[in-house]
């Protein structure tokens, strides 16, 4: 578990692309935000209170978290002087980046004099085993997708809100990098040890008896040819009652992959459902999350009503309309016995 | 690539099944064997030349093959000595066991000192990438099982065996550790990192144009709660032309997770073709390889001629009859559309 409240490392950020991370924290745990920490020439900002490390800290700031990714996912040099400062402060770090922060020697030396936690969240825990497949307790909805980057995340998070809006217990599961950060806890199933994928994901999301959801954060796709065994792995782990589909329509081929064409919603869908099914037999789709950045509001409305009417399931763009159908969904189809009973009279 | 001749360290092996690595070398590559290296008290034999490290130095032996698996992976103390003297007499190692060789001090020092090569086959190489999915020349045949341990090594081994034997050029591609042992090279997929699964596979078998094909050897099941995304991503990467279903009739269940039924082979076919179908449409099934270990000789034949009737293909126990009926069949299947024309005449 990484501790909050956090400070944002911006850095000297003229690109609103390089922070994507520590926006998506600002958006989705602004609880856990105490403030952004910029350099002279930044121009970009996530509307937080500008702080130094001594003022963070004075405040009860926990974590350092580096929210800016530069080419290369390497530290950059201006950044050590900041992770040095927080250390000394007394604060714990954490980072997204390729470069290990426990790579700067420095860094590592400053965290182990001082006794603070350095998390690099693209190291999975050393402590996974092989997933097992026994039928746990406990609701879990998972988002599935046609291609990498598509919104599952976005769609998760949405649907936590929404669902915790609606009355039901609900709690997103981090199974990438952002994820992590923003929720503080989770773990990276594309690093992971090849036979630990499944587990892995058993391990994010255990046995819970609070009647409530845990909402697994999907990767990837089954039909990317890079990477659709980690999203296989994840499907069997997470032993999905439900799925929410997630796409991002007019992409003109698979990402990072051109000649693969992005699949058939439909033969998407059922194809998740097929593999979901050989940890949760019962396992049914509840939804469509579209990501219509790219479309007029108007346009994506109906492209929405289009997906919804095709596959019979509601479909939402979960950032411009939420997803409160596709949770009015989830309810009715895994209301309690009592409650389907009293209806029925 | 681990240089051969080798010298197989049996230690003092009373169980068969502690030697079984080795058993698989020499049964399979009795040309990279130069004997084999027993402690006192030891009952088991490969019926190869009992050797001393100084012996098998003097004839030439390139490698100490650790070929003894004792509970919990772990080197044992009496192989220490014998790892030693072969380092000092010039020899490289290779293990396939969970500890690795430069874990323990004393042989760390002297293959540093006597600038010797140890491998330790579980671990993956470190320059591996994302696989990227992109048709490449070469024919590739992958064999897929409906199980973990039913037969998918011995049967890409046999295969191997009896296409040459019908002419054909053909080369196994080790995709575990004993079979990497076997072969002198290959990749452990299950213990990458799971994005660079398919990526690790694309490498072991990389585009040839030599007319021959490579059998890729399968791991897991698309039906393996644990290790289905293993599974996946290597079907991806392999980017078969051809599988071969592999099947040990009569298990009670899918290894290691009771409560997980071993799947209809119809079915099992069905759905390996369909997730091979991504990297490779025209991908079709051309055989079955029943292990029938367990099985009395009779019923052994009338159980294949059962499968090979019901699945409309040559169903074979690769150890009791070999894979002619298997590799007739990917002939005719694939034969230069020359032959097929003259054929026709």
């Amino acid at each position: 578990m990484i501790a909050s409240p956090y400070l944002l490392y911006l850095g000297a950020a003229v690109d609103p692309l390089t922070v994507k991370t520590a926006r998506g924290i600002a958006q989705w745990r602004p609880d856990r935000c105490l403030g952004q920490l910029r350099l002279p020439g930044a121009t970009v900002t996530l509307g937080l209170e500008d702080l130094d490390v001594a003022e963070a800290a004075r405040r009860g700031a926990r974590t350092l978290v580096i929210g800016e990714a530069n080419a290369g996912g390497r530290l950059s040099p201006d950044a050590i002087p900041v992770v040095l400062a927080a250390l000394e402060a007394g604060m714990d770090v954490a980072s997204g980046l390729h470069q290990k922060l426990s790579d700067v020697p420095a860094i590592r030396e400053a965290a182990l004099r001082l006794v603070r936690r350095l998390t690099d969240v693209r190291e999975p825990p050393a402590d996974l085993t092989v997933g097992k497949g026994v039928p746990r307790a406990g609701h879990r909805l998972l988002t599935v997708g046609t291609d990498c980057s598509v919104g599952k995340m976005y769609a998760s998070l949405a649907l936590e809100r929404d669902m915790r809006a609606a009355g039901l217990r609900a709690d997103f599961r981090a199974t990438g990098q952002t994820g992590i950060l923003i929720t503080g806890e989770g773990a990276p199933v594309d690093a992971v040890i090849a036979d630990f994928i499944s587990g892995a994901v058993e391990a994010v999301s255990p046995a819970r008896h609070d009647d409530g959801w845990d909402i697994i954060e999907g990767q990837g796709s089954l039909f990317h040819p890079s990477y659709a065994g980690v999203t296989l792995g994840l499907i069997h782990g997470a032993q999905p009652d439900a799925l929410v589909l997630c796409h991002e329509p007019g992409r003109p081929h698979m990402r990072g992959v051109p000649g693969h064409a992005v699949p058939d919603l439909a033969v998407c869908l059922e194809r998740n459902l097929e593999a979901a099914r050989l940890t949760n037999p019962a396992v049914i789709a509840v939804g469509v999350a579209l990501n219509t950045s790219a479309l007029a509001p108007g346009a994506a409305l109906e492209l929405c009503a289009g997906v919804s009417e095709a596959l019979g399931l509601p479909c939402q763009d979960p950032v411009a309309h939420g997803t409160h159908l596709i949770v009015d969904r989830l309810k009715s189809c895994f209301a309690p016995p009592l409650s389907v009973a009293s209806a029925g009279r």
